[in-house]
């Protein structure tokens, strides 16, 4: 077989292999993650993927489907790198060179802290191993995972809704339906699409909000967030949050980080920090931010009550700097998503 | 000639009458107007149009071309009702009647307080009066002065640039260049569409702005703008604003309505309110903006310098309702152009 045969045959079993990743769990502490073993003749002779925590790894899954001895000499086609810890299910790498594998081709990196070093592994074991095949659609298939596993915490979304003039309530404090239908129907589904929601403690006393992802007949959408409550203040037994698909977490807004770190360690792979303006602004000052969806209503209310508060920035060169997304105009309100840093 | 042959003519007529009033002036204190004259068979005998305060109004230009008693049963096509008020040029509608013109079709009813009537007194005069033809072409030939002369002041425009959370500078007061050269392009552009472009005193102390409407590699653009300081403080005699091709209006700015009639009286149909925070709060507050036109940069600031100040309203039911128009891209900005009311 020449070099350019068994590229092509390996390119096309990373193809196959990011499809079958596409059959694990999308959330959850664990990658979605696929393999396919090709023989000396480029042929696929077992596949395998992930199936979420605690389960076989997508290597060792696919070599399960071998008799001994017939991965012997065999090309492993990997959408991660397999990992070198040992966890629940020991190092594929390990695992890899016990099957006697002489070769790994695999998409993505492992950014993981305490899994990285597997190709290392691999290679001082006499395996022949190759990285970043077809890297753009492998890391799209892991979604929010990877970047998340690479700033070791969830990816945080900011959300608010203010007015024209940045105002999230009257002097009085009035703030219902600030924005209209079409804005809180999209909020929902970004709800919906987030692995946890945030809520400051005092905004849970105060509204008493359920943190449910709904249409907008009020019926459950088919994914649910856990819901998340920032603050040192007790979440009251009776409390509308209780009654949703999952218990709320609870914890401590002192430290972000830590807490951030926490629910990653969780398998929370995105955050949607819904309010209130202390809790939105708590994120905004310490950076934390990667994304933020900003509803804007057609009206000016001027006045103390400003959705997001002190910032800690005393100068314009300390601003925090972000990329707009092209604006949207849902119902009569204006969409605006906003991500962290320059082009 | 049938009714239908005679509607006939006169719609040709009055769609001439709207391309002779766009020889006229687009600015200054009198609107655009044409005058079509026909004969009894629907013929055209003469044309005229208005060419600027202290001259002859559409009507009489158009008689003027015509020799004694040739008016006589004919029938004259307007643009705008025939003026009824004894400006420097006589009233329109006396002198249709003593030129014996039989029957005036025209589009726009006169809004003035001062000039209506006319067609009231041309039909007491025994003449065939009919309003309203093609209105929405005739309006739109009237440009910004028609709004402004129903509303007896100038259309107002207030311009700020802010933060995504709505602040125009940071804790210091440094905010230069928050946004970027596309939106402040957009600006320049925008001031050489206005009649005039209004400061308050203090930001005119503080920044010693040109107030000049300038391309971005700073040429003066062909249209500019009158500059109005607003305010009690004196405009220093070495200014800027000095330099530019109008010299500066000053008008108290404590009775802002008052003022904008005072503009209004000296032909400016439409201003600009550039700035600062104080005299765009103040216009806002006063619910005397038309238009808003906002450019929001791509970073947060938080802190105590919103772009909008106290707006005096209490409770979110008293929330100043507006419209928004689809928002733009330009550069890293993002612009809302919001106008009063609801859809």
């Amino acid at each position: 077989m020449s070099v350019v045969e068994r590229s092509q045959h390996e390119e096309r079993a990373l193809r196959r292999a990011i499809e079958l990743a596409g059959r694990g769990p999308s959330r959850g502490i664990n990658p979605r993650v696929g393999c396919v073993i090709l023989d000396a003749d480029g042929d696929v002779i077992a596949e395998g993927w992930h199936r979420g925590a605690g389960t076989a790894h997508a290597e060792v899954d696919a070599l399960s489907k071998l008799s001994e001895g017939a991965a012997r000499g065999a090309t492993a086609v990997v959408t991660l790198e397999p990992c070198n810890h040992e966890g629940r299910t020991g190092p594929c790498a390990q695992a890899l060179i016990a099957a006697g594998v002489s070769r790994v081709v695999f998409a993505v990196p492992d950014p993981g802290q305490h899994s990285s070093g597997g190709a290392e592994t691999l290679r001082e074991a006499g395996v022949d191993v190759e990285g970043g095949l077809l890297l753009s659609d492998a890391e799209t298939a892991l979604g929010d995972w990877l970047p998340a596993a690479r700033l070791g915490r969830p990816l945080v979304t900011v959300k608010w809704a203010q007015t024209l003039d940045g105002r999230a309530a009257a002097a009085d404090g009035s703030s219902q339906w600030i924005t209209g239908p079409a804005a809180r129907a999209d909020v929902h589904v970004r709800r919906a699409a987030a692995d946890a929601i945030a809520v400051g403690s005092g905004t849970l006393l105060a509204d008493d909000p359920s943190l449910t992802a709904r249409t907008p007949g009020g019926e459950l959408l088919e994914s649910q967030p856990v819901p998340v409550v920032f603050g040192s203040r007790a979440i009251p037994a009776d409390a509308a949050v209780h009654r949703g698909p999952h218990e709320p977490l609870h914890v401590d807004g002192h430290d972000l980080d830590a807490a951030l770190r926490e629910l990653h360690s969780r398998g929370i792979r995105s955050l949607f920090v819904e309010g209130g303006p202390t809790l939105a602004s708590a994120f905004l000052a310490a950076d934390l931010a990667d994304e933020l969806v900003v509803y804007i209503a057609p009206t000016l209310l001027g006045g103390p009550r400003v959705a997001i508060g002190d910032l800690g920035i005393g100068t314009l060169a300390d601003a925090h700097r972000l990329t707009f997304d092209s604006p949207e105009t849902l119902g009569d309100d204006i969409l605006i998503v906003a991500r962290r840093g320059t082009r």
